[in-house]
């Protein structure tokens, strides 16, 4: 028997998410249909973390196992072939037997795209969050290091989250602009249902100044997810980067 | 009267390229439908060019008259408010009478986009060409430096054009790299039916070395199409610039 890791690619537009659910389509079973063509047996592959509907990953991990000897440096093309073009495996490697995608994860880094600028990019509906009034990188990125660390998250959860332990760690949040495109960075140990898009909502709800300059350690505190600013849409969130 | 210029910037992956056309879709017809919702009245928008089933525009240049007195730098937003997230009016300025965004026009400038790595990239498909062989930008922008001047084009025609006069400028031909995206950028007075899409592909197979390096002299010359190069797919095409 073989574990194979696989590091995968997607623009999530099209797709319900990662995991397979009844009458939607998602990346999981479009992959799990590849597999089943290139390696002759439906496998089930465990994915690094449960992605939502329209959310994109420039890095994803999962893990399936076999006992066919496709050599796994063939195993990205010919996968590939089988796969819509929105889903890109990247790259397989054999790992130990008790690998496993999810539990094994160290921590994660996502990526939140915002193209901020007067009129928006018809190139870019549905990849990223169109927000015409002027962000303050800078500003931004002083406000997100407040995030950094580890803190029960409870005020930056989806309500409804059945989720009990909320502590996470932050290692790091960085705001930069590349021309009209705001990029909000951050990686942590592990995030809570949401976590990212109320962070990113929270800094956004800071520079239209409906939430005070300074406040995000006294919304931490609070717990309440009602301190914290809205939920930015999935559209311009990327899983970016997945430790081991 | 006013003569109204607009500049907009179009994904075409959704269209039939520019022009109005019975039972399909095009830029051409939403535009006029904003156009009517705004100005009150369907107005025929003049377009810099036609551009094909498939092929997009960074820039774009039409015109169109009205007597409707709406401030010109209101235009954009409120076109964009009755525009598909796809299309986009960047600009709108106020024209002599006599302006006509085709006649005018004193050159264009397009940009071929390769994806050229061994792995394709879920977030252009339908944007760019996906190209595995590795390609060599520096003797690629050397070879293309043989299309600059005025020739007689009829070789980079496709067949059955019934345009007669087959003479064009090219001002400038670069090919450069940013990442694993190749970049092919061509500038001239005008160009013919698919001659972008020719050159790139007669670039395309002196790489792969179907064609021997240092002939597209010859094959402008020879004006036989058969000698060129096969027509690289719309998808990667992009109208860059438009001078007047």
């Amino acid at each position: 028997m073989r574990n194979l890791l696989l590091e995968i690619s997607y623009n999530g537009m099209n797709y319900h998410g990662w995991q397979v659910q009844a009458n939607a389509v998602t990346i999981q079973e479009k992959l799990q249909d590849a597999i089943e063509v290139v390696f002759g047996n439906r496998e089930d592959v465990k994915g690094c973390s449960r992605t939502d509907s329209g959310v994109h990953a420039n890095v994803f991990c999962c893990n399936f196992k076999t006992d066919k000897n496709i050599p796994a440096e063939k195993v990205p093309d010919a996968l590939n072939a089988n796969l819509p073009c929105d889903i890109s495996v990247k790259s397989c490697k054999e790992m130990p037997l008790g690998f496993h995608a999810r539990y094994d994860c160290k921590g994660k880094e996502y990526v939140y795209k915002i193209w901020n600028s007067s009129t928006r990019n018809p190139f870019l509906d549905k990849l990223c969050y169109f927000y015409k009034y002027h962000l303050d990188e800078k500003l931004l990125s002083e406000e997100a290091k407040d995030f950094i660390g580890k803190h029960d998250f409870s005020a930056f959860c989806a309500a409804g989250s059945s989720v009990e332990d909320k502590i996470r760690e932050i290692y790091s949040f960085d705001v930069r602009r590349e021309g009209d495109m705001v990029l909000f960075i951050v990686s942590g140990n592990g995030f809570l249902y949401n976590m990212v898009r109320i962070m990113v909502g929270t800094l956004l709800d800071i520079s239209s100044r409906k939430i005070e300059r300074g406040s995000i350690p006294e919304i931490i505190q609070s717990k309440n997810r009602s301190e914290a600013g809205f939920t930015v849409i999935s559209d311009g969130l990327y899983l970016n980067d997945v430790y081991y």
